[in-house]
């Protein structure tokens, strides 16, 4: 193949250079990634017999993704490494975790959900029971309302990976029963208007989700990306609220008290409010805004060469479908409207791709998400100035990359216009 | 909870009876599976601090789904196991596979892709090439061309499964850069009209593929639900051309050369064609028409009970959108319109639903697919006229199943009207 040349062709939407090495230090990210070596890899493997089926598949030797997270531990989190992944679906091994008791060891032959209340026939319903029923899947997108706080920081670590930042946001094919039909079953009392959903786990963790969002697209999911949900993500059984802040979701759900008001949780009073400039606080704000995040260039790649480079991210909203993403290359001062991956689906994630002409100059990518609903993805300055200095969740800012002249990218927040 | 009473309801889309168990005897079916006893489950999972996180997510461990297979061969296929499975998505180690020569060992460090023949510039691709053009993802399902041969025949074994039936079949968000862009790197000479697409494994897997195919829709996967494309679907790289029969979307693709006719290789010749009874065969269909399967109730799950259950399956058409499902609870005497799961894609596979109020006596359940096209999945007595009974392949004739009156399902090929 000595005779085989490389050449550039402009192609009529926008060609590019082949040739290109990609580099990355993603090594440096994860705990126990450990890769093995590709000791089997032949030189010409069309020479010998390859490996034989199994009743389990295996990931490639050379490719071990792995969630990031300092250390084991109960009440922490682990993250999805978005700069490693491709498309829309989170892999259920790599979906993000966060655990306020850690993962409880649960048997389905003893699960039991239990609603009552205001209820005219309060009901348990094993996981039988639930799998009965007339089922619904969807592709939807499941976030921790405190994702991304390192994006909340003007001085914030250059040296942060997509996953490491907003590595608590994943998105499966969720499957389950609406939570609407176990309702109709118990009969909802008049007056109702929240519930109480509490999970199985030490923690107890317990959230109040106002009974309209219940009867609209709440879920109560069995399974995740075709299989039975993991026990991460609240085997057998969890709460799905699509577009609804994560903690809210909640996990290895036990009991749903259908009630007339909120019940004031700890994690809805001491936790997951927003603490506002004026003294008050922003409570039960549930749905998540439209955010968006460059996982393509971003750090710890290093691009090895000016040209053409496909700028890639995720954008999402719990308010819809996405419908724009705009990508500024010049730190804010222009946006251009980046390509979106159909189908583009209500509360999910979607996948936006621009190509870009790098001069080989230090510059600071950005992007920006806008939701059905018309709202625009703030940068950093216009989400301080609405929510304060002094807020732990909800950080949907926009993030920028600095893209310095030795091809390097870093984590660049409150650069840019 | 002892005053917690059980009730029906009838909702107004039709309630169900709550307190079924679901017994299964899936362990029967497959290999390896020895689902580890849930010795950690505690019978108070609150009252004890549960598992921390981890950077791999593991399954439950009373939930061991596995591929079904006889053993393990290098020549030889496994089978998604669609009984156990929810949704559309196939998690990536339950994808099937169909291998000639087992799962060659790939350096991605030294792979690459040679396009050459009719072509202005004869080039290689390395893996990183391909990863820097515009990417593009999108759900699609893969089957083997030889998928079903146990529908095809009257007397078929009644107690397989839906995944032993037709468990050469999986669905897969496949991200990778479009075949036609690389097409026009190389720039495709006038008159050129095929390709010859080869695999790098010890089969040197070949097919010969149209240009307009080529240029259309297929792609040069990479991704495989967000993650690297998982060796024994291709690893680093395979051809996906959607829609498509398994067999021509070569996996770990190394070659494609452009011609002005196909090659007649081994595997469009001797093999996945289909003869007919004139003595002539049926060459390069390719296309793979509507199907559909019920994946519950299905053998080896027994209804506990009579009374309302949701007949659940699965429907795809290589030419399109599936635009509707019928299904007939009588043996194929009436058939109802079975309710679609959005998002319905092109050339993926479609959830349907039904639900199915059961009498106690015994029946058999169908369903056929239409298609975009107005295509209607037939019968296995229109297939055999159309094909002669000794075809290998392109089996998507519709598959019953018969309920006893004592619950069982059985396979029950050749029954109904």
């Amino acid at each position: 193949m000595g005779n085989i040349s490389r050449r550039a062709m402009l192609g009529a939407t926008g060609g590019l250079i082949a040739g290109g090495l990609l580099k990355t230090q993603a090594d440096a990210l994860t705990v126990g990634s450990a890769a093995a070596p590709l000791q089997t890899a032949q030189a010409d493997p069309t020479k010998v017999l390859g490996a034989p089926t199994s009743v389990l598949g295996e990931r490639a030797p050379g490719e071990q993704p792995r969630r990031g997270m300092a250390r084991p531990a109960v009440t922490a989190s682990s993250r999805t490494p978005h700069e490693e992944l491709s498309g829309i679906i989170t892999p259920a091994d790599l979906h993000f975790e966060r655990h306020h008791a850690g993962i409880p060891a649960i048997d389905p032959d003893r699960y039991e959900l239990l609603i009552h209340g205001m209820v005219d026939r309060p009901m348990t319903f094993t996981l039988d029971d639930l799998k009965r029923f007339p089922a619904e899947s969807r592709l939807c997108f499941v976030e921790c309302s405190g994702n991304g706080g390192a994006a909340y920081n003007r001085n914030a670590d250059p040296e942060r990976s997509p996953g490491q930042i907003d590595g608590l946001l994943s998105t499966s094919e969720w499957t389950g029963v609406p939570l609407a039909t176990l309702l109709r079953e118990v009969g909802v009392r008049p007056g109702a208007s929240w519930l109480l959903a509490e999970g199985g786990d030490a923690a107890v963790m317990s959230r109040s989700v106002p009974l309209e969002k219940a009867l609209d697209d709440a879920m109560i999911a069995y399974g995740q990306n075709g299989e039975a949900i993991r026990p991460a993500q609240g085997y057998p059984a969890r709460l799905l609220l699509p577009g609804w802040e994560g903690n809210a979701q909640v996990k290895w759900i036990r009991r749903l008290e259908v009630s007339n008001r909120p019940s004031m949780t700890r994690e809805e009073t001491s936790k997951y409010t927003d603490p506002l400039a004026d003294g008050t606080a922003r409570q039960f704000s549930f749905v998540l805004d439209a955010k968006s995040l460059i996982t393509f260039p971003a750090y710890p790649f290093v691009l090895p060469e000016q040209g053409w480079w496909e700028i890639r991210g995720l954008a999402w909203s719990g308010r819809g479908k996405i419908t724009r993403v705009e990508v500024s290359t010049d730190g804010g001062r222009t946006w251009a409207q980046a390509q979106l991956q159909e189908p583009i689906l209500s509360k999910c994630t979607t996948r936006f791709r621009h190509v870009w002409d790098w001069d080989g100059g230090e510059t600071v990518l950005m992007s920006r998400a806008i939701d059905e609903t018309g709202y625009v993805q703030p940068d950093l300055e216009t989400l301080i100035a609405a929510r304060g200095p002094g807020t732990s969740y909800h950080y949907n800012n926009i993030r920028p990359w600095r893209v310095e002249a030795d091809g390097r990218v870093f984590f660049a927040q409150g650069e840019g216009a």
